[in-house]
């Protein structure tokens, strides 16, 4: 994988889907390119906002595939890998590595709820045994209120003893200020990467050590998280916090938040179809999204440029 | 699938590896004809015992059609075909109704939490629909405390007035015996066969008018159970159902029940290799073993057959 570990602000890039289901390869370049435009300096591409475990292995390794025909560079994906079944993480990883991505996130598995850390130490080395490649690094996908499987800090030295310089980071989505604390703390001067899991806490992360976020939200406001990344180290950065987390909260309020980053990217791209989801998602609905648009729009939210992005076909 | 319905001891069948964590086809086998030959009317392959999650889609059909290829009727077979991406699911429940499986037992998607009643209706429905084949029976997986995605009685409801004699039952392992109660009072009447999720409910499940019982420590105990299913209407029922249920909490005290399942067939098949298990499970250990088979003996346990059974390769 790249030399160049990834920092700043990472989406996890939502996925697009046709009416009948089916995954939109072109919809989701242009999208990729626009948050790549846009501030992300990187995508955890197949992470829990993109629907990831709602799709084949087949259908995530055709569309990596393709994002990176498109022009996406390999050394800017961070793609999720991490399955219940250790053969399917197994494949998706080495399919990861062997395109040239500059890492995984791997969620452990997350079938089994009340595993000891001894299971989920067997389960990432398996992983990374049978993947046998120098090339890889492993980012660890802590988000304990979907997987119930949570990454304890004890697991964490364990594997870091064993694999270091491939166990290389975590995205901490515990929503937890206190466990990322922890982990900069306790890893610090070690070659390990945090990335808070929400925008709301970037600014905290990077000052205590941190190196970015990836974040949900990055997929519709990724400038605006990306200039406080930017400015941290500034006299306005509080300010440039306060706004992001504002936006942040007004979206958070809507429950299962990816309908509603779909119903916003359909909204401001002029592109309905973008509000499809899989089972067992649903779609925001129109009443709720003109409630979120009529919030956001008081605080002065736009998408710059995305209608044109996604008419660029 | 077949059109005869399923009733009496099922046995989510535990999966063996070898040591090199590969499915072993063989070992399935003859452990399925032990279990059909001492008390199973059926197996409910594929199941949360059967470390079904840990399998990829393509271990599981291949090792579903060695088991009809050595003989085992298919239409003794329920095997679990739920995933948490519906292609995943429709692949294998597709297949499972071309090979004349009796039906299918489906897992709701089981990553996202806290997913409406609409977005599981429509996950069923996908597969249902996609799937499209009249002799597909479905029955439906209700397993809160591990997938976190509980299958409610208006759910049930709305899926049954949609696909009536497709959608034929459940199982139940709440845990909860008032939850399998309302089932069977909501739906008595209804082409409804409820299963019980463990054998501490067989007796009353029956009494209550359930069909039989899905239960995992049928890996280990089918004939003792079958005798309460055999004799629920006689006198002697009431104690041979403390019997069961004795065996059962014995077992039960040992957390990660499946690696005891694995220890017992090891242990009374002697068969060592039988112990393995997939990550994220460990297995349960020499020093457990050995104090879980003690507690067993005194109960006066025996596993009648096994080792003459996967002696006879």
């Amino acid at each position: 994988m790249n030399a160049k570990r990834l920092s700043g602000v990472l989406s996890p890039a939502i996925t697009p889907f046709r009416r009948d289901l089916s995954v939109d390869p072109e919809r989701y370049a242009r999208h990729a390119k626009w948050l790549l435009a846009n501030g992300c300096s990187g995508l955890a591409v197949f992470g829990t906002n993109s629907e990831a475990n709602s799709l084949s292995v087949e259908e995530r390794m055709s569309l990596l595939e393709s994002l990176v025909a498109s022009g996406v560079p390999a050394a800017k994906l961070m793609p999720g890998t991490g399955c219940c079944a250790f053969p399917d993480s197994v494949k998706l990883t080495s399919h990861a590595v062997k395109l040239g991505c500059a890492g995984v996130l791997m969620l452990p598995p997350f079938y089994y709820k009340g595993v000891p850390d001894e299971g989920l130490y067997r389960s990432f080395s398996e992983v990374i045994e049978r993947v046998g490649d120098a090339r890889l690094r492993v980012y660890l996908y802590h988000i304990p209120p979907v997987a119930h499987a949570p990454i304890s800090i004890p697991l964490i030295e364990r594997l870091l003893a064993r694999y270091p310089g491939t166990v290389v980071g975590i995205k901490d989505s515990s929503g937890d200020w206190s466990n990322t604390q922890a982990l900069l703390d306790v890893f610090k001067g070690a070659t390990f990467d945090v990335f808070a899991g929400s925008e709301t806490f970037l600014l905290a992360n990077l000052r205590a050590g941190g190196v970015g976020c990836i974040s949900a939200t990055a997929n519709v406001n990724p400038g605006a998280i990306y200039h406080v990344f930017e400015n941290w180290k500034t006299s306005e950065a509080d300010e440039l916090q306060a706004q992001v987390s504002a936006t942040r909260a007004t979206i958070h309020k809507y429950p299962m938040m990816i309908g509603a980053l779909k119903a916003l990217v359909a909204h401001y791209g002029d592109d309905p179809d973008w509000v499809t989801v899989r089972p067992p998602l649903i779609e925001l609905g129109a009443d709720k999204t003109r409630s979120l648009v009529a919030e956001l729009d008081r605080l002065g939210f736009a998408m710059a440029g995305l209608a044109q992005s996604t008419a660029r076909v």
